[in-house]
């Protein structure tokens, strides 16, 4: 019996730790992935803090983590997507292929959904086993650090392309890993102005070199005032909400131009109260709620952005790191003094 | 010096009063109409009853009203648009024409709007001049009754047309006016299922008439589980938000089937507390804040609906009145007992 | 080994022949269906008279028909999607689920399609084995005659509604089965006019009844002047050139307002000549070209249309007859005097 | 009597003569305008050469010319959207504002347009007057030579925007200066793959600069082959067509995928021969017919990406001359030795 490490939700309960647990076993479906690299998304930090959130879903023990890429090494005998040798990254919704919404081209809010990392054991491990369809030939001409952030990056994508971005002006409000993304994305896409609103510092700091055209600490500058100051008093044609906060929620609102568009992606934690009357119905808007990718139309746009070198991740991959420096990395990203962290299993 | 009838708004406070006034002259670009028939808009009834908004908004003395249909008497020197005898109902938005909204095909939502009978003197007259652009010529084929309410059925088309609805399930919150509007023509366009919610027995009654083919009383029955139920579990694809009332909206945003569409036209009187994260953002949604209607795509599309015969409105003309029965009209309208009253000046 | 009756392609050549073959065999994703009613194809017509298009496509000895509705007898042991007693109709595209199409929610037009009658055995028989995929489970308040004729009925729905119809003028040229099914969705979403043109006395005589509100015999009245003529001069909104004619798709873009919508569907034997400058460019037009259904996003849309009774198929369902009776049918559609035959196998 | 040079086509036939003129008169909602800096347009030199086209639609005397910029100087009485000191460009078609066609969002198509330089006086010229509505003010951070062809610019803006276009590849087939614009605008919105396919190397040479991937000679390379070559075999999810060519037109939509988009600019002169059954239905493509831009969203689209420095186009401004050296001017571009030529009046 073969065995790897991983990194595992052993009990309920803050942390995590570090094992050794059997290589899974692939299915008649599934191909089993030599992981190369992994991402931590926000999520994985609700599930090593064992927020409440995590208590009802998580069901310990349970491997997590869910953005990566590697090396096909095995596969099913029934599978004929991918093939020994192919670098994969790994869509994390596993559809069911058979309601409503996966037979009418929305797999991502299937209603059956189990989600790698969550449901199913993931990925800060050596190896992992997923049904073929959730595996992502990528391009090789896309290094390992940023193939295994694919996943995210097209939750951005989806979010800030919902509508055609191109000669528009854009808010981002929320520059966490997926704000920063949307960033880069509005500037590939020909947006012409691009606000970025975000309290913190650091995270702050990485705005411009993603593409933003102005930059803006709401404890500072009311972005507000400032935004419509720089929009001949309009507003924006586009606001991205990427931070869950209420007050950025509202200020959006604010800002956006009469017929405007908002993305909204950003998960407040509790309801949030709006003048849905001043700031909606009288404004025309478009309010979009996102959430996943299309399975798999914006993996296609994933890898155009990527492989064009449209877009340029890099600048926000601010660590790199063993797996077993987890904890290190869980404490950096606790603390908001990382963007994002790649993990390596070896 | 010519004299007409009038109702108007003399004094800051509830009520209003029939008085002879002069017949209005027409600038270079206007036109003057004579009346022959004259909706009462739930807006009316906030002037007539002096809510808050109306206090804020109205500087009497007043003419107010704005639903209207009548003929061309006289038109200024400049106008070519229209000319005496032509039978014309009217757009009350008057737009700038030069602001960005007016030159991007939005004049509907114009930074400059003034609107008839609310900032500039409107129909509850035997005359009314407005400028030639917001003259809507209209087919003879259409009586005098369906024409006078033409703009607040463009604002039902706009809503609920903003996407298309054929074949698809739909659940209109708000049997008003425009809620049982809608209803027709979801009905019309082929909505497959046409849910309607109104606690008023009366106004619930006219909702089979115009197409309904589930009549909810939602004290009597929980709209969510008897929606629900009747749409396989999945909920209905298109939410048409008529009534103001923030339970409606929020069973609104319940009953949809998620990737789902909600028209937002009711207007709350404040602010709702909505749970974005688990009925927007997870659902997937699409919300559109509604008001006016586009000039002019909307109002083609009304006379192609109304000259068509594809929507019949004269079920919801329940009172035909004489101008000077305006206080009794009102107070119908304000005890609920009809939905829509048109006036005749003559 | 049991048998069963079918219509079979047994050599190259003109005509069919009623044999006794084998049951087919499920494999583990398929399932077995007991056929119950089927319609007659266009296609079926062309491999029934082996034109030029059926010598080079068909590979005798060969099982053709494609739309029907049965009860599903038997299932693979994979199978989850429906179970014996299921009513199911068939999507006759056999798509590969692997390619960028099939990937990107564009199945219909997958690289590696196989289609049911055309390249493996079909539906003129007693049973047939389909994979589950392409089983789509039918609503028992249509009835066979109507549910058998489901696949094409979505083509018409898919090219119908390509944009939406509501409150546009329509012209329809070609009134074969797709062309009149067509005129009956347009009415269904409320298009204001809907225009008919067919020069066959016996198909034109179909089109009032499904909705048509102008009927056209182009050899005696000029389409082009007489559609112009109803419509102010400018036009209609939308084309659904049913015909392949070129005379007809010529007259199409003619007869169609600037900024209009053409949806072309019937196939050209041969390149056409287009004025492209004149007719397509400074005319501002939008053309689609339409093939097969969404799937099964198009599908939901036929069950809606035919569950709500929004649309009635049953005025152009001339002709019932026993499978036995296929020769007398094919002659029937030969000679242009059938709409749409159904067979029954028993 | 004020008098200017202007370059007029005095006489049907070709070439054109330096004149002194009238200063044109402003009427009561026109501007005039003292003129900076004019563009080239293929147009001109049609109606220089004298092509057939021309002898039917220019009545002279004449002065031709529609694309420039420069500063207002004079407005008349009712004039209120710009003001003398205004630095301001044209939209060129002057619009009717009462059809159809204008009251629903498309006046560039309007029934009664008239174009200036074509049907009344234009830009070759010291001064001219224009309807205040096609006076568009222009960002003083864009300079002349770039402002003076912002009409040709939104073409192309139209064009290439149709659609959205970010993370798709393209084909552009012809470099003339719409043709390379639109690889530019393509490039700033994010095209992933910009393939750029003119036979001249002259206009080829500047494909690079203005951001296409791939420039093909077809007198070298098939550019079918190689396309699909660089594509997976799949083809391009966006073809321009800007050539006129029916060779281009048949190649764009054989290296179209399934499923992609078309835009045609590019006019013909005379009906093409497209096998309509193979290339456009069953491939399902749309296909737009482009003429004009929006007005105004498409000069908003413009602004921005000029203002935002998202576009660059001083590339293709090939020559700067003086409006003396007209004939000069025409001989470069007939010889097609010139992309762009900008004329200054003084």
């Amino acid at each position: 019996m073969e065995t790897m490490k991983a990194i595992i939700k052993a009990v309920p309960g803050p942390g995590a730790s570090l094992a050794n647990v059997e290589v899974p076993k692939v299915g008649p479906k599934e191909v089993l992935v030599k992981i190369k690299a992994i991402g931590i998304c926000g999520t994985d930090v609700h599930i090593y803090t064992w927020d409440e959130w995590a208590s009802h879903r998580i069901k310990p023990p349970r491997i997590f983590g869910h953005e990566f890429v590697g090396e096909v090494v095995e596969v099913g005998k029934d599978v004929t997507l991918v093939k020994p040798g192919d670098y994969v990254s790994a869509e994390t919704h596993i559809a069911c292929g058979k309601c409503y919404y996966c037979r009418t081209g929305n797999a991502h809010i299937c209603e059956n959904v189990k989600i790698l990392g969550v449901d199913v054991d993931g990925a800060y491990a050596e190896y992992i086993a997923i049904p073929e369809e959730n595996a992502w030939k990528t391009d090789r001409s896309i290094p390992p650090e940023v193939a295994a952030i694919q996943e995210p990056f097209g939750n951005a994508v989806h979010a800030t392309l919902i509508e055609d971005i191109t000669a528009k002006s854009v808010a981002v409000f929320g520059l966490g890993p997926i704000g920063l993304m949307s960033v880069a994305i509005a500037k590939a896409a020909g947006a012409s102005k691009i606000f970025a609103v975000e309290p913190s510092d650091y995270r702050r700091s990485f705005a411009e070199k993603m593409g933003a055209d102005f930059v803006i600490n709401p404890n500072e500058t009311d972005p507000i005032s400032y935004i419509l100051d720089h929009t001949s008093g309009l507003g924006v044609d586009v606001v991205l909400e990427m931070s869950g906060s209420e007050a950025a929620l509202k200020a959006g609102l604010r800002v956006l131009k009469k017929g405007g568009v908002a993305s909204l992606l950003g998960i407040p934690s509790k309801p949030v109260t709006i003048d849905i009357t001043e700031n909606v119905i009288f404004k025309y808007l478009r309010l979009y709620g996102i959430n996943g990718r299309l399975m798999f139309r914006t993996w296609y746009q994933v890898q155009e952005l990527l492989a064009s070198k449209r877009v340029d991740l890099t600048p926000i991959i601010t660590h790199r790191m063993k797996l077993e420096q987890f904890d290190e990395a869980m404490k950096l990203l606790i603390d908001k003094q990382a963007v994002k962290i790649v993990l390596y299993p070896e």
